[in-house]
């Protein structure tokens, strides 16, 4: 059994959320899974002294109609949302929660989360949206809502933030295949080589 | 006869490098050509906060990696030079000069300017190094080398990066495809079914 790849993502981040929909299918072609890591971009960019895309200047307009370009480009259903960027703590946290209780339930539960914040416009940053979404896949709805406010679920975020940029993620979606690292959606096809050759 | 595409580029950029060797190839097989536009990113960089990727807090260690393994991707020699980034005036201006005298040899300078770069380890920031280069394309060197403290010049790379600005150009390498922008080699995928389909 070969090991599975690291998908670290930000529930904010759109091109994190067309590589969530293509990772999968991608590693399951080489025999993978899919270790799931939701961490927060804001964290991070306070070490790189990056700004959320649509901010800076010029790169914002290219940002906003590449989202679009990019999801369109891998037949992945997208609009931005109405609120945008927003704070990921509570779907995060409620990842994490899922996690120690019941992993088949983990990317069901993401792909979820993506796809009310990208394509149905809710603002999953709200803990009670968050948690409906949960439950809406067959999770424990009012545990799931008190996840976001228990300390042991910040402290395992916290946790994984640190991790991942110990592994020198500062970007979403970043992968990492047997400690080779890939940013961006755009690197996918990177991903599938390096998958398919161990490395050129 | 269709147009051709625009190619905004850097000479100190190692994804404009690589860029720029695949980029006739892949116009060509759509039946276009390619109109070279060197720039200066710093110009830019003033414009929307943004550094050298080497010298950003961990995306440096990942760009570094990143840059030899896409040009490994593409097939394309590299190696990081031991000076980088470097400013790119000198270069840039003998592209201009170039440009208005004869515009065959503009493609032949830009490969041989960036494989000098890129590939030799050549300081290219040099007047006099870049002025070789030239030459060693069937340039006029001396010409060339004046070419690059001629005020005229100058006035002509300060149009390119304000022409380049306010069509929304940020980053190296930078593609225009009849009005639609994509940035970064990682977009040349992109870029060829935008030729092939017209968009999607």
């Amino acid at each position: 059994m070969k090991a599975p790849i690291d998908f670290y993502f930000d529930f904010s981040s759109p091109y994190g959320y067309v590589a969530s929909e293509k990772i999968e299918g991608l590693a399951g072609r080489h025999g993978r899974g899919v270790v799931w890591h939701p961490m927060l971009l804001g964290v991070v960019f306070k070490q790189t002294g990056a700004m959320p895309l649509t901010q800076v200047p010029l790169k914002g307009d290219y940002s906003r109609r590449d989202m679009a370009r990019t999801a369109r480009f891998h037949g992945v259903g997208f609009r931005l949302p109405s609120t945008f960027p927003i704070a990921t703590q509570a779907p995060a946290r409620i990842v994490l929660w899922a996690r120690d209780r019941d992993a088949a339930l983990v990317p069901k539960i993401i792909h979820a989360l993506y796809r009310a914040f990208f394509v149905d416009d809710v603002d999953i940053s709200s803990a009670d949206a968050a948690a409906a979404v949960a439950a809406s896949c067959g999770a424990d709805g009012a545990s799931a809502r008190a996840a976001v406010d228990d300390s042991s679920m910040k402290e395992a975020l916290k946790r994984e933030n640190e991790q991942a940029m110990s592994r020198g993620v500062f970007g979403s979606p970043f992968i990492i295949v047997d400690d080779e690292p890939f940013w961006g959606v755009d690197h996918l096809e990177q991903v599938d080589r390096w998958l398919a050759t161990g490395g050129w």
